[in-house]
C-alpha cells in the first residue's frame, strides 16, 4: 500500500519531481537528459500501475487517493497528499485530474523484444510532434497493433503531453529504435514481416491489396514530408489510401489508424 | 482583383472584423450571434475562395498578396496590406501564416440540398468540440464523404478554430441540421440511404459486415457519451470497429475515418 504523506507547504523539496512541470520536462540531471515519467489523471495513473514504468512517488488530493482506492495495494512508493491549492502551486497551473505519477525510464526495449511475439507493428520515421505520437498510440492500443518502433526523428514518446494524449498507452504498447536506420529494418523481414510503406503516391497499390503478409509492419512517415524514399526503398510494398482529389494527405495518426482498421477489420 | 489598400494604423476601423480575433468568434450583433467565418493563411483562403463563403474582405502581409496572386483575380473586395506588427496588434497575437479573410455567414442549406447528389453522409449527434469536428471534415474531405448533417447538441463547424483545423473543408464539404431530430432520419431513409450507428458496443455488427447500402450514412456521437439509445433506434443497423480489449472507446473523428475508409477502401 502506498504511504500517504501530508504536505501542505508548497516548497516542500519531496515534491521536487513535480515542480513547474510545464517546464520540467526536460530534465538534464537524469540520465539521457530527460525527464521523469509522468501520468496525469486516476485513469492514466492507474494504466502506469500496470506498466513497466514503476512509479517512485505520487501526489494527489485526498478524492482522487479515494478514487485510485485498492489500486494502490501493491505499490510501496509515497503518495504525497496536499490540498488542491498547495498541488497547484507546485506543478505552476491548475490539475483538474487532481493526481499524477512519476516514474524513472526503464531501460528501453530492443527492437526484437518488440517483435518477439507480435504479429502487427508501427514503424514510424520523423514523427515529430508529441500530440501526433500520443494519438498513434492510442490508436495502436485500440485497433490491437503490438507494438511501434522509431526510425530516425522521431519525438520522444514519453514527452509529458504524448502520455497524456495517448491516455496512458504509451505505457503499455512496446516500442523500440530500430538501430542502423533504415537498413535495421532487415530484423524485421528476418522476424517474418511484410514491411509496407504508406504514401499519397497515386501510382501506389490501395492499402486493402497491399497488406497481405501473415506479420505486418506498416511505416509512416511525418505529416508533409512523408517517408524518405530511403526508407521506401528498404519495403516490400508501397501502399496507399484512397483519397480524393485536391485534398491534403490524412494527419499521421489518422492515416496509421486506417491501415490498423485495415488489419483488424476482419479480426475476430 | 482585389483592391489593396495600405493600412499601418491598427485603429483603422476599417480592420474592426479582424481586432481581437480570439475574443471575436461571438458577435451578437451579427444575425444569429455568431461571428464572421475566418480563413486563416494562403491554402485555407485558397477554399474560401473557391467555395460558397465569399470574403467581404482579407487582411494580410504583402509577401502573402504576392502568394495568392492571381488567386485573387476574381475577387472584387479590398485586401487590407499591412506591416506584420500591425496585423499582430489588430488580431491579438502573431498569425505566422500572415493572411486572413473575412466572408459573411451565407444561408444554411437543407439537408435535403445536402443529400441530392450524395452517396456518403456523416450524421453528427452531441460532437461539441471544435477541434474534433474540424478532424472530422478534415477526414470527410480527404476520404470523399460528400456531406455532414447534424443532429442535436453539436458546435458551430463555422467557429474559427474548426475551420482551421479542417484545413478549410468546413468551407467546401456541405453541411447542414437535420430538423426535428431523430425523427427527421426518416429524410435520409426516404433519399435511400442506409442508416448505420457507430458504437463500441461489443454485440454490434463489425462495421465491415453492416456496410451494405448504396447510399450510406454513418451516424457518430460525442467522444465519451456516444450516440443516444434515441438516436440509434432510428437508425438500421448498429455497427462497432474491432477493438482491443481494455481500451478507450477511439477519438470520434479518427472512429469517423474508419467509418469513412471502409466506405473509400475499394472504390476506384
Amino acid at each position: 500500500m502506498v504511504h500517504v504523506i501530508d504536505i501542505t507547504d508548497p516548497a516542500d523539496p519531496r515534491l521536487d519531481d513535480y515542480r513547474d512541470l510545464n517546464k520540467s520536462d526536460r530534465r538534464p540531471d537524469l540520465p539521457g537528459g530527460k525527464g521523469l515519467v509522468i501520468a496525469e489523471g486516476v485513469l492514466v495513473v492507474e494504466r502506469m500501475l500496470t506498466s513497466r514504468f514503476v512509479p517512485i512517488s505520487l501526489l494527489g488530493v485526498d478524492r482522487r487517493l479515494t478514487e485510485l482506492g485498492s489500486r494502490l495495494g501493491g505499490v510501496d512508493v509515497p503518495f504525497y497528499r496536499t490540498p488542491t491549492e498547495v498541488m497547484d502551486e507546485v506543478i505552476g497551473f491548475h490539475l483538474n485530474r487532481g493526481v499524477l505519477a512519476a516514474a524513472r525510464r526503464p531501460e528501453p526495449l530492443t527492437a526484437q523484444d518488440v517483435l518477439t511475439s507480435a504479429r502487427t507493428v508501427a514503424v514510424l520515421e520523423g514523427v515529430n510532434d508529441h500530440e501526433n505520437l500520443g494519438s498513434m498510440f492510442r490508436n495502436a492500443a485500440g485497433l490491437g497493433v503490438d507494438g511501434v518502433l522509431f526510425g530516425k526523428g522521431a519525438a520522444d514518446p514519453l514527452y509529458r503531453r504524448a502520455v497524456r494524449v495517448s491516455m496512458g498507452h504509451v505505457l503499455r504498447v512496446p516500442f523500440a529504435d530500430v538501430p542502423d536506420w533504415p537498413r535495421g529494418l532487415n530484423l524485421l523481414r528476418e522476424n517474418g514481416f511484410q514491411l509496407i510503406s504508406l504514401t499519397p503516391d497515386p501510382g501506389a497499390v490501395r492499402l486493402a491489396d497491399a497488406m497481405t503478409g501473415e506479420k505486418v509492419a506498416v511505416l509512416l512517415g511525418a505529416e508533409g514530408p512523408g517517408l524518405t524514399e530511403h526508407a521506401m526503398r528498404a519495403t516490400d510494398v508501397r501502399a496507399r489510401i484512397p483519397m480524393a482529389p485536391g485534398t491534403d494527405s490524412l494527419n499521421v495518426a489518422t492515416a496509421a489508424a486506417m491501415a490498423f482498421y485495415e488489419r483488424a477489420r476482419t479480426a475476430e
